[in-house]
């Protein structure tokens, strides 16, 4: 077996300590060991190989997701992985499942709303697998707008007990994760009545399918929703339909913590606070922002080394043609994507301090900083995920055709990674509760309530709106308190802007309707901010490693003016910057991309991925991927035998004029 | 069968005659009336149904292309369809297949390309599919860079004979479309070479196959190159491989209208112009920007009726919600989409104009629109797809989470649509050699060359670098000359900044280079150019129906507006419009998306595009989305049983706590 590294020249030239980078991107060192033992765990294990995936038939893609889940779960017994050890085996194994929804919404909505009654039947069940829940919350007829949801659970105060329906066809269940074929329970969201009065929406814990056979119990239609985007991609979840007719659970499978239905039928609220949901929301959205950094990692590690592989234009005298990589267009549409991972993986670390730290004030009583926190949290759900969104295709993009091709990995990435964008709150909806948040912020300003958290700037409004960007030189750019001026002046100007456009319609309600688009601009521009403002804050950190920093804060600055100039209309049009200041703007973002350049290919192996994990022909690590891509050509099916089957039927009718008589 | 219009409401609003508006959008009467025609011929015909396509398998799906290629090749002669409905049955039958390379490259390069005697050869062939051509271009290590290419034909003087080679693994033929499986013959673009010298790359006529029994003659290693990006999609194309070893083949075979080799192997030019080539290139190049607005229509309708027919929120005393395409948000992304499928469909309608006057001037030996010809179509091509593509996968966003089912047919759209950024020409290499057209031409103006056609309004430099946007009020956006003005201004100072900024490096080429990014930026303004012009020359022509012209002319200033606001940073920098004009742009959006709210569902109508060929549960006439997104789910294989296949396997071991004995 050949053992190039068709990368080596790239690697010999790298001017940093790869391997300290590893520890920052990780987190730590132990978190590096564990990602490192465990990503290699499953990279070796043949019943977690992937690479079939795209040409499975949905059944088969399905029946996989079946053997993964079980072999996993297996594997986490005999290994006695601890609970975080089995959490990175489900994340390399890197195929969505029923599990995922198990263990990251069912067990943790029973632990948040259940009452420790509750919490002692169910949990223990649910660790063990004995059973397998999933979370129904979305309908046909509806999404984003919890409050609309149609099912109801009405009490029956005879037999004490709720009876769950689907009165009309848009209040079928419609979307959840491993309700269609794994899920034995369901958290079901629906209508509490009781005594003929609606209560709103509340959470019921309701056994779907038999323990014994797995046939849907009685009054129980449940079945998958189809085939979605891409191929293997997000197929391997049965995201399921379901319909009740009249099925009775007993009272006490209400998830009651925060209100309850007494024997009697009476509703009551208990004292817990409402905003406990809040946290969970926190917490939830903390993770996708850090799954964010993970999706547009790869896809970044994919384009960057395929670049570097990939010659094209530029031979001189016969000889080689130049790298992709050092074209100027593929490094400013490149560059800009690979300090966006980095950015969104060091906000992430952030948000899991500032889950803490709610966590913490809620157990106080402090609720203080809770709507902060949430704004916050929604917003950079609603940035990270978009960008990432567009950056793998983007990615795709830069491999030119063959990143079109599903060994790439790219299409499966993109297929798999979009719903985010979706999930947990609509990426526009989050937006403009975040600009709801920050015109509320503004109007509060000369209230004497002080601004906190990521909104603290806002508290030097005055300033920020007549503030001058003092750059002279291409150079100036490269100050951080020049950078976060710019954005935070920006972001003030533009929420300011909008407030005072949102006092010129006659309702407040008008106004947001009307200036929705606005809206969520400045929430964009806030969101932004936040991010730059944490990567700068990280770097004041102390990190050690030859050459890290100097990496990371190129970077950072890189991140920073390419959002300068993608959105330098924000920025000349409040004034915060000059159109002279914009175009040193880009000199200095070419003189950036030189200097990381060579160092790019340490960048991306820093993140320390398997060529399993991967899942890439274009991305190995080796760089082998011509040979690799012909032979991965002749794995089609199509390729099973030189004249496709039809030859005889179709193509040899119509090559010898004979179809008029043929039956097709 | 149920048949209400549940978009009956919006239709009833429509302020327009529709199918005055139909004839606008098909280009003529008679154009219209064949499509109609052509496309319910499709749609009622079983053979072409394709609401299975992306359940299928490879194979199976493969196998559907061979049998409605053939169907249709059979439906053409029994109803002796002229050319040109033909071209429309291909086109509403909507699946990739061996067909398009046949007859959309193929035939043409040997028409372009052949002399009178090979085309006296190979066209009756060719014409009555007695052989089946493909056109192999690309290999595994070439792309874009066509004299980059690596396989050769050396001519054998002895045996007068090429002998195709492939003479290393990166050359292998890769991509070309039918070449894997149903192609007998190709186009093959190798290097030329006699007598040990290497003239270039040429083409040759090659047959690959057995027209007995299919197999590949000697020498000829033949394949499909794996499964693409997306379920259905492009894989009902044999995107091939294919590999030479001293294949030979008689020397008339290679195209010898521009070039030839004589018996004695000289290598000879004939005194037709090479420039010829150029006018294909303009040709292929329309018919994309025209696929373009098909595609983007057809993403547009799905999306607007759907908008309309799914309400969220907003729901008044247990009233409906509002209906989607009422928010701003929705608007403000979806009718710019709408507005650019006219804008390209108009463009496209010039395109083809340009193409006949380009063909006219050539035989008439007249190149010196030529150029300029090939400029403005590569840059159309570029600006359309890419757009094009990103518009697909907004409309899918705006349908929420159903947009990513398969039966909503957007996730299918953009998968096949996408290649369209990379096949005949990468669209940022392409948006490149627009930027070095337009450097030649600001370098150019002081000596007495005219810049003409697209570029004619470089000539009024001085007065374009000078003038001032003069708008008070948001009504004053209307004007056309104000929009045009703008546009001019802003595309002109690009150029001349990027070529003052090229004057600062010692060497034009490194200062291409390295400004390449900006480069890219000023093509984009011209070509954005462009398609504003041609929508408002498109509304000075005289628009018959009720109405039409008024909804076209707000659907214009949609599109150059909404332009405006999003590259408002251009515009501000080069001060082409002030930052209050800027805001006014907003202003006035919102006014002209209230204007054709009550439209949209008119004019996504007037695309006439049936149901089959829409393939959208979301985006069907009557608007009855949600009872056929329920049916169309239980066609899903998974729901073939109730338990799903593997269940007594891995979820009864699991559940039942037996995995540890458990063979997986």
């Amino acid at each position: 077996m050949e053992e190039i590294d068709h990368l080596g020249h790239e690697r010999s030239k790298i001017e940093f300590d790869v391997e300290a980078m590893k520890i920052v991107w990780a987190g730590s060192q132990r978190a590096l060991e564990v990602s490192d033992r465990i990503s290699r765990l499953v990279a070796s294990d043949p019943i977690f190989r992937k690479d079939d995936r795209t040409i499975l038939s949905r059944k088969e893609l399905f029946n996989t997701t079946l053997r993964k889940s079980a072999h996993a779960w297996k594997r986490i017994i005999e290994l006695r992985l601890t609970e975080e050890e089995a959490s990175r085996l489900r994340f390399y194994i890197d195929q969505p499942a029923f599990m995922d929804l198990h263990w990251g919404m069912f067990i943790p909505a029973i632990k948040g709303q259940g009452t420790e009654e509750q919490q002692k039947k169910w949990l223990p069940l649910a660790y063990k697998m004995q059973i397998i829940g999933c979370y129904a919350q979305t309908e046909l007829g509806h999404g984003s707008n919890v409050q609309g949801l149609e099912t109801t659970a009405t009490f029956d105060p005879k037999t004490d007990e709720f009876i769950l329906h689907s009165p009309t066809l848009t209040s079928s269940k419609w979307w959840p994760g491993g309700l269609g074929k794994a899920s034995t329970h369901a958290l079901i969201y629906s209508r509490l009545i009781t005594d003929g009065q609606d209560h709103g929406v509340h959470g019921f814990i309701v056994q779907l399918r038999s323990l014994d056979d797995h046939l849907p119990l009685p009054g129980i239609t449940i079945g998958d929703i189809g085939i979605k985007f891409g191929n293997g991609a997000y197929n391997s979840m049965d995201n399921g339909v379901l319909r009740f007719d009249h099925v009775r659970i007993p009272r006490d499978q209400m998830l009651m913590r925060v209100s309850q239905v007494t024997r009697e039928g009476k509703y009551l609220q208990s004292d817990v606070p409402r905003q406990l949901v809040y946290g969970t929301m926190v917490y939830v959205r903390q993770t996708i922002v850090s799954d964010a950094s993970c999706a547009l990692s790869r896809a970044v590690c994919i384009a960057t080394r395929y670049s570097a592989v990939r010659r094209q234009f530029g031979s001189q005298d016969g000889g080689p043609e130049t790298q992709v990589i050092d074209y100027k267009t593929q490094q400013n549409r490149l560059f800009p994507l690979l300090a966006s991972a980095y950015a969104y993986r060091f906000v992430g670390e952030w948000l899991k301090w500032l889950y803490t730290d709610v966590t913490q004030r809620l157990q106080a009583n402090d609720f203080s900083t809770l709507p902060e926190a949430h704004a916050c949290t929604a917003g950079l759900k609603s940035l990270t995920t978009s960008a990432t969104a567009d950056g793998i295709e983007e990615c795709r993009k830069l491999c030119g055709g063959h990143g079109y091709l599903c060994s790439s990995g790219l299409p499966e990435l993109f297929a798999v990674y979009i719903p985010a964008c979706t999930y947990e709150g609509d990426n526009i909806v989050l937006l403009l509760q975040v600009s709801r948040f920050l015109m509320k912020t503004v109007s509060q300003l000369g209230s004497g309530i002080k601004p906190v958290g990521t909104t603290a700037y806002m508290g030097q409004v005055e300033h920020l709106m007549q503030c001058h960007c003092d750059v002279q030189r291409a150079e100036d750019w490269l100050k951080p308190s020049v950078i976060l001026a710019a954005f935070q002046a920006r972001a003030a100007r533009m929420s300011v802007a909008c407030a005072q456009n949102l006092s010129k319609f006659s309702s407040q309600e008008e106004g947001f309707a009307e200036l929705s688009a606005d809206l969520v601009e400045a929430a964009v521009a806030h969101c932004q901010l936040i991010v730059v403002t944490k990567y700068i804050e990280k770097l004041q950190q102390a990190i050690p490693g030859k050459g890290v920093k100097e990496q990371l804060a190129a970077l950072c600055n890189i991140y920073a003016l390419s959002l300068i100039h993608k959105h330098q209309g924000d920025f000349l049009a409040n004034g915060c910057i000059t159109p002279k200041q914009a175009s040193l703007v880009n000199w200095q973002l070419r003189s950036l991309y030189a200097q990381v350049r060579p160092n790019v290919i340490g960048l991306v192996d820093a993140f320390n991925y398997t060529d399993h994990y991967l899942g890439s022909i274009l991305g190995r690590y080796d760089g082998n991927v011509y040979p690799k891509l012909y032979e991965e050509a002749w794995k089609d099916p199509l390729n099973d035998s030189v004249v496709p089957d039809g030859y005889h039927e179709f193509i040899r009718p119509m090559l010898k004029q004979q179809l008029r008589t043929a039956r097709l």
